[in-house]
């Protein structure tokens, strides 16, 4: 396999789907504004790895890890909030 | 701030937060089986990068990567077959 020999073509490619893929996900949340079947924990979680990974990319310098997850972290974001402001109106739904 | 003396502290624990992120994901697919907001193209994208990352992670001997993306790997594709299942199955349905 051609790809054996370029591991940072590979890692290249990884990374721009990986972070490409909360695009999608954003998108359809936006438009739908439907949460039900996104996990909250896994959307707050995810979040704060992502901006976790963003202070480690500024603490090496390293400028794909900054992008890639400032990108994710903008995406991500935006789905936990509609995530958050789906559930609050849920609860203040139930007495 | 402290983290800002421990970038691989910072780097372990987005590693752990991110991976472990998907466990909620997958365990609310799995129970209630609904993907009903959840992007296929995101999960198409992402589990193919998680899958790259981990060729990735092999080609450089990184333990650290290998074991994160083989574990995101599996939830992430368990929640995709789910995701086409209800997809094939919705499509089905309709005339």
């Amino acid at each position: 396999m051609m790809l054996t020999y370029m591991p940072d073509l590979v890692g290249y490619i990884a990374a721009a789907l990986t972070t490409a893929s909360f695009l999608p996900q954003a998108i359809l949340t936006i438009k739908t504004r439907n949460t039900e079947s996104l996990s909250l924990g896994m959307y707050s979680a995810f979040t704060l790895g992502v901006l976790l990974w963003l202070v480690y990319g500024i603490q090496k310098q390293d400028y794909a890890i900054i992008m890639a997850n400032l990108i994710t972290f903008v995406l991500s974001g935006s789905i936990l909030c509609y995530k958050i402001y789906n559930t609050i109106k849920a609860k203040k739904k139930k007495p």
